[in-house]
């Protein structure tokens, strides 16, 4: 592969801008963002993503298959740029870098995008995500997502934006693989509403425990921050509230796992019906 | 409460033996280690863990137990150090301090320390982690772990010592509620053989979900690294093997969220059995 540019200068100015898109306040405004390693970038150029530049460091590739991706990426019209070896660690946000990292474009979904999926089922399943906090979280529950092949995630009024790099590498690149959402919370539960979607949550309150109660329909699991859990607008909404076990002392499990816990047993109880 | 010592310096010789201790070398040659939060130190307190010295900082107390909490880690002979408003932070390992951080000898418990459980239970539920290598995950196993009132946690092969900061953090105290355990993983094996505990591994290749296992024995959940998975030794030695579901890219989950799924299964099955 041929590089349309070498960097062997840390001070290079498409290094720095791309270095730059670390801070939230950077993504917001040029409306890119990074993708780090072979396995989330493969699945970006798999899902589409728009890909500005790819930076490349051959001395840190970990594979053999590199070159190909490069390649692909290159096809799409993305600029590559390899970097010597002492540069590329200060562009790579992981410990063991693998010599690879993207700018590409935001996606910049909407509601309504997720519209198609109500062609292809009844019984859509969805997440509600308010106000995340943790990139890692954040990452880990659409990782499940995937997992469940949910038709979609909805992050509402959030605090870690979705393009965080963090939330990249938590979700293993499964953010490009299925439809993520970012808006608002009112806007999103009239919208839920509006298509008959019942809302899912889970509260130490609740009567039932989360494999008792029916999933088997139109539904949203909302699950919120770490700290203060669900907001009012979400409590009030949830017509289906259950209950996790908590048998210790603990009064609450990570926000991930809870979530995780929800959409495995709502793909279990769909098993054959859908 | 009355301090023994009031720190007003960065420099102190006390408050830079406590932050030492967040490295694992440190940990390690004095066998004390940090507890950080309320929520935490309470939870320690009251699963008898030794406290050495409590430093607490008022300016940063976020709720009104705080001196309850301190005056009953005094009566147990462990020393108060007040500090400063501008020092704590230099001690405090979290984004918004609550003013407490205790430092408290290791725990030490050894494999034959789960063994008052064969009193209890003949089908008791432990977990085996594998040379995890984020603290994050760990402590996300083991608040789990708690929330489905394991019998016992046995870390082998550590990669994350048990006492790291993020370990203590992520399990909210639930590292003292339960008994978590490091040793070898030989060792480990052949105590569960010994005991006739069946080694239950999740792994792409079994035939059967977990939900369609039988997890209703004497069971230990193995989970492995991040990165690589199980080692061969566990792999061979798991006579119940079950699947994971994943229906999308992805091919595995993130390792705590995993696990949960399985501890929350074997939970589910036992209801009513013990």
């Amino acid at each position: 592969m041929r590089a349309d540019l070498l960097i062997t200068s840390v001070q290079n100015p498409k290094l720095k801008d791309a270095i730059r898109l670390r801070e939230r306040r950077d993504r917001e405004e040029t409306k890119l963002f990074l993708i780090e390693g072979y396995r989330e970038i493969s699945r970006a150029l798999q899902s589409g993503i728009v890909f500005e530049a790819l930076f490349f460091s051959p001395a840190h590739f970990l594979g053999s298959n590199e070159s190909t991706l490069i390649e692909q990426a290159a096809k799409r019209g993305c600029k590559l740029y390899e970097c010597a070896e002492q540069v590329f660690p200060k562009l790579s946000y992981r410990d063991r870098p693998d010599g690879l990292v993207a700018v590409a474009k935001q996606m910049q979904y909407a509601l309504t995008d997720l519209e198609h999926v109500f062609t292809k089922t009844k019984t859509p399943l969805f997440i509600v995500a308010e106000a995340i906090e943790k990139p890692g979280n954040l990452g880990t529950i659409l990782r499940s997502a995937d997992a469940v092949k949910a038709d979609g995630v909805i992050v509402c009024d959030r605090c870690t934006d979705i393009y965080n790099p963090n939330v990249v590498r938590a979700s293993t690149g499964t953010l490009f693989t299925l439809p993520v959402i970012e808006a608002g919370g009112k806007e999103t539960l009239t919208w839920l509403l509006n298509h008959q979607i019942a809302v899912v949550a889970a509260t130490p309150s609740a009567s039932i425990e989360f494999t008792e109660a029916n999933l088997n329909g139109a539904i949203a699991i909302i699950v919120g921050t770490e700290q203060l859990g669900l907001s009012a607008l979400w409590i009030k909404a949830a017509t289906i509230q259950v209950r996790i076990p908590m048998l210790g002392v603990a009064d609450s499990l990570n926000v991930a796992t809870a979530t995780t816990l929800l959409l495995y047993e709502a793909r279990r109880q769909r098993r054959g019906v859908q």
